[in-house]
């Protein structure tokens, strides 16, 4: 995927790119005292693009968030809170999410509308807006360009580890920098829309860049990155009321701005895809109670949205999930799955492989002794394709397995 | 539920109604040797109602039952094994479930195409016909008026317990009879639909009734209560190859024949969706792993459509299933899955209501004491309603909890 136009970046995140700050505190927000605030500012006005979630309970965040997008062209700054989602707390929760942005503005000199809000966490409790405005306080005092990692480890909620990253790549001799982070490795199936500019996951993911870049270029970067990174994963299937991806370029760098339909628009397309694609990844493979990650592609499908469909209700269904918990090489159940998904098959056209080994051909049983399927399985990376032969239509969905620790922490968890 | 009207037969079956044999024996199918093969028997041409799964890999014996059900009248006997689902079987497999309804024609001396084909186990595995073919034979040896209990524990896959009920109506005086048997508690979801007569669950029901019925009366009768039984039951979310639904009726009872549209047939389908009802309620409460029994009814739907999958949506959520387990008075997961159903939702219309109590009114939070709702999930049959506020569609699920066991259960059988 990372070729040599692409290079990684030790250590990067948000604030690899020139132009980023960030920061990340101990508001008091979650039970466990760990930090649960962050901002991340851009030192100059940013374009930016953006995608949220669809579902109809959207949190008061999303609603702000969603409605500002839609209607400014730049932003500076995005404060995050995890440990209280602001889900489900009528106008209150819409008024402290714009507080939450006049805080931010007041603190940094800022308009309001120059702020987008974000949270995560649990869903129905107002937020403790006390706790919060001295929390935005504190960030705005110790924004540093060295705040990234604090940022990414404030924004956690049920992950083990926080996730950032940064690429460069070249342009006209110039280095140019693509940085992100991510959370959320429960109620994990994102399904965003991006916002319609002059135009709308609980995963939140940030991404900045220092590119320069033509007007627009970053909206149709960030809507092309979607089928490829997070609207690709499914944890459990649980579509967030909080979901949200956020992109802001510095425009920094040195070079003429990057226009739509040129070699570098294509390569910074593909640096973008690739920090969208590893934070996406990384998100299952934290993902809760998650042993075993696993790609599957469906291809031969009819349409794109039957190769999503179909992807999707094997990636979600719990026989399928257990079963890779397990290592049951049970491709039955993969099959069945394929069959209530809706979308068109024909069975005796249906072709399954296990790590590119075939498994079901034809509709029916390769005949290859079980120890062998089960050894096959056995692994932490598991590669699954189900061709479909109907159709040169496919889709590519990042999920994990389902196992007794997924269980225990969403029966003892309050989301 | 059931009334004066409807009285329950102790130790019922599908042998309560008159004119019904059965037998369940060890054809040595199941790796445990527990008994895997039954057959039921009606001693005159039934005349029958079926209904089958959608799924698109639907099983060698589904295609064949289903072909056979469409094209004839009356049937005489049904042969149903458990261990080996004959599904992704290919033309062999189909070859396979013909010779059983063979084999039980020339054992009791009928037609073959007087004989329905049903099985369920492991999906890819071709069936062992000589082990088959001499269980059907010592079955048909064994037919009795007793048999019900023993072919109701032979159907059974991961069912804890055999399922077997039978109630008795009284029509113009006369004693008439409903029976049933059912199997599955896992890989259920069914979405069945009735075979279009002159006419489509793994889970297997069996209802006999000895009611003297119009011609086509079964038909509408078991249509009819599709959506008040095993279309509002779902374990898991998985829709399974081999479902299947089967109502016959002996006509034995000393009455005139039950006509549509009279109160006499409006009893009768109460009674046969009583046995279906209760019987689809105990698939879930023995769901695998099952240690909550849940009633999920969604009110104030804009659509029938609409309240059906904004129910199995919450009913199939992961996180509202762990909460479940966890005693955990979430409602945040009820709304968030509600949200992502997909159906017409206005937030600020809709209330939530654990055990008839107040939870959510009008898109926010009811303010009571977190402890009262922690008790007021910590039930073993919980009651949740759903109030959309749009309209006055509903639908009804029933569903369970996801343990620990579930996982266990699934993450080591092969199924």
């Amino acid at each position: 995927m990372i070729g040599h136009e692409i290079k990684a970046i030790e250590n990067g995140g948000v604030c690899t790119p020139a132009g980023f700050m960030a920061a990340g505190v101990k508001a008091g927000l979650k039970a466990s005292g760990n930090p649960d605030l962050a901002v991340l500012l851009c030192t100059r006005p940013a374009p930016f693009a953006a995608a949220f979630t669809q579902n109809a309970f959207a949190a008061a965040p999303v609603h702000y968030s969603r409605r500002l997008a839609a209607e400014v062209d730049t932003i500076r700054a995005c404060v995050i809170n995890a440990g209280n989602a602001n889900c489900c707390t009528g106008r209150q929760g819409v008024t402290d999410a714009g507080n939450m942005a006049g805080e931010v503005a007041d603190c940094l000199g800022l308009s309001p509308d120059e702020v987008l809000v974000f949270s995560t966490g649990r869903i129905g409790v107002m937020l403790p807006m006390d706790k919060v405005t001295e929390g935005i306080r504190m960030a705005c005092e110790v924004l540093s360009v060295d705040g990234g990692e604090a940022a990414a480890n404030a924004i956690m909620t049920t992950d083990t580890v926080p996730k950032s990253l940064a690429v460069e790549i070249h342009i006209d001799g110039v280095p140019i920098h693509v940085g992100g982070m991510a959370k959320g490795v429960g109620m994990i199936d994102p399904n965003l829309a991006p916002v319609e500019r002059g135009k709308h996951a609980t995963m939140l993911a940030f991404i900045t860049t220092d590119a320069k870049l033509a007007p627009g270029l970053l909206d149709t970067t960030l809507a092309g990155s979607l089928d490829h990174s997070f609207n690709r994963v499914t944890v459990d299937g649980d579509t967030s009321t909080n979901d949200s991806f956020i992109a802001m370029a510095s425009n920094l760098a040195d070079i003429p701005a990057i226009r739509p339909g040129t070699v570098e628009a294509e390569l910074f397309q593909r640096a973008f895809d690739h920090v969208a694609g590893e934070l996406a990844k990384w998100l299952v493979k934290d993902g809760e109670g998650a042993t075993r990650f696993v790609e599957l592609r469906v291809t031969g499908a009819r349409t794109p949205e039957d190769a999503k469909r179909c992807a999707k209700t094997i990636a979600n269904s719990l026989l399928c999930k257990t079963a890779w918990f397990g290592a049951d090489p049970n491709y039955g159940r993969i099959l069945d799955a394929a069959g209530y998904s809706g979308v068109t098959i024909e069975p005796t056209e249906v072709s399954l492989y296990f790590e590119g080994e075939p498994v079901v051909r034809g509709g029916a049983p390769v005949d290859r002794p079980e120890e062998e399927l089960a050894q096959a399985v056995d692994v932490k990376e598991l590669h699954i394709d189900l061709d479909l032969g109907l159709g040169d239509c496919e889709f590519t969905c990042w999920t994990c397995d389902l196992s007794y620790e997924y269980v225990k922490i969403n029966a003892e968890y309050h989301t």
